[in-house]
């Protein structure tokens, strides 16, 4: 097979990539507006670069050798490297630092052979300003710069990367177990999830918490029926709802109190970018208020990155679903 | 130093790139207005798909394994990828082809160890038509594409890549000597070269030859004082002069018989891009009429990469440059 790509690859022909560049364009254009300065960083980091960022990031990736054997990583997302230039190149910079990129970022993905490898990613990070400011700042832009990429159904999932991890701390959960249940709820396999609380010897109400909490999704209203150990994250989700009232956002967001993310840094609320017309999520984010300060310069932050390809395949999807639409109300009239 | 990136590699922070990005928008939309459509081809290939296009660029990539125990490279340039998708996903698509890209390549570069190891490549290929049309057409576009992108004094430098090695071979000059005179020609290191053709068992005519071709460089007479085995060749650099002279680029060219280039697939012309406000080639190519067919389908092509982070820095110096013109012609008035 002399014309194959590596698993996971694949080559790009130019109909789809006017269509990717025509959505990438627009979205580089939409933050650039908003004071999103692009950044590229190299696609090769040191290991010990990422690895300070998130063990599983660094993992995660292909490693190579340099000529001292010094360990190489291909990145698997932005913002550890953007974390690391934030706290070296751009030390002297007064927060808030808003920065943007359009960028490949790979992952090995052993255990997971279908999925893409190499992925093309753009989005944002805003340094320096805490939730909820921050966290609507960011969900504002990433709808508006979807919206303004040709989308008109996405949808954005809010959840709290630490609300379930909170939880299983508070209530004592040995931490073999912990990360067993956070790994079932990142696959939202729920019944895995209630296999696993079934067994463990906490209360029936805190059973029951740990069993209910996945299933609050929905509009503010999911925020009030939050109490005890979640009221707290609860009171950050309910402030970055009021602030995205204001813009006339809100009717875009999902509250989701079981969403968590993969890697290990978010440690507040945490994005996942939907559209209707796909059956997938087309990005995601959070926030991360510990990351910086693990390269040196403590600060808090959040951002989101989405999927390239699949936001072109979810615009594709909305064409489809709005040209049937069209035939339809012409069937009609 | 936990902000380090790995040697020969940068972060470009958002001044610098918000200006790359206006050169590789500009240049993206000349290739389009041409025809030439971008693709995307994955950052790594298996090693033996890139050595079987050029052995040199597959060593010079960074190497590593996937799961399944296959070597794979980082692209070490654009063209070996390209070849690849015409013979295959392009199969069936009739000739010419025009395609582009704008993408980053990657050298591992052990013995130079300053160089850039990552660098951001805009760039075209022709595939399926011959020199010298085909060259004519990929010089015109270049030169065009960079008056788009701001810059105003360019020039290419035309030669043979065939040239020189074709000479040796005449003048049975044993392959070692062979390797060694191009190694020193490629790095325009004449006083080597002077030094090995002394040392060659070769009549005083031959040597007169192998030294006196690499100083044949200016506009097109120097064309008229190549004959014996280098008139083939100055043939078909007439022919394309008089194509590009037809199109009012002419001017541009520089005729240089001792131009080669690093890689081994060139059969024909080769092209570097020089910026006389800047001390260094800004791109290069030329033509490869036998690597497209080493993937099964036998076609000639020839195309051209800049390097873009080199385009900016003549792009800036041209601007200092008109700056000062500015004022020494105020300070005269």
């Amino acid at each position: 097979m002399i014309g194959a790509t590596p698993p996971g690859t694949r080559d790009v022909l130019p109909d789809e990539m006017r269509e990717i560049r025509a959505i990438s364009d627009r979205l580089r254009a939409a933050f650039e507006r908003a004071g999103y300065g692009e950044i590229w960083t190299p696609a090769l980091e040191y290991e010990d670069v990422l690895s300070r960022g998130d063990e599983r990031a660094a993992g995660a990736g292909y490693r190579l050798f340099d000529e001292r054997g010094r360990v190489l990583v291909l990145r698997s997302d932005m913002t550890i490297p953007i974390a690391r230039v934030v706290a070296s190149r751009l030390n002297d910079v007064e927060p808030p630092i808003r920065l943007s990129y359009l960028a490949h970022a790979y992952r090995a993905g052993e255990d997971a052979p279908a999925q893409s490898r190499e992925f093309l990613q753009a989005g944002v990070e805003l340094v320096g300003t805490p939730a909820p400011d921050g966290d609507a700042e960011v969900i504002a832009l990433v709808i508006g710069a979807l919206s303004d990429a040709g989308l008109g159904r996405h949808r954005i999932g809010v959840g709290d990367g630490s609300l379930y991890r909170g939880v299983l701390e508070s209530l004592e959960v040995p931490e073999a177990e912990r990360h067993a249940l956070m790994e079932a709820l990142s696959r939202r396999d729920l019944v895995a999830l209630e296999r696993r609380v079934a067994g463990l010897g906490v209360s029936r109400a805190a059973r029951e918490l740990l069993t209910s909490l996945p299933a609050l999704r929905g509009g503010p209203e999911v925020l009030d029926r939050a109490d005890g150990p979640v009221a707290r994250a609860a009171e950050n989700l309910r402030a970055c709802h009021e602030l995205l009232a204001e813009r006339g956002m809100a009717e875009r967001v999902i509250f989701d109190l079981g969403l968590v993310r993969e890697l290990g840094y978010y440690t507040g609320a945490v994005f996942e970018l939907y559209d209707p017309a796909v059956g997938f999520a087309i990005g995601g984010g959070g926030r991360y208020d510990e990351l910086v300060g693990r390269f040196g310069r403590p600060m808090p932050a959040c951002g989101v990155a989405l999927d390239l390809e699949r936001v072109h395949m979810a615009a594709t999807a909305e064409e489809r679903l709005d040209r049937e639409a069209g035939r339809v109300r012409e069937g009609v009239s």
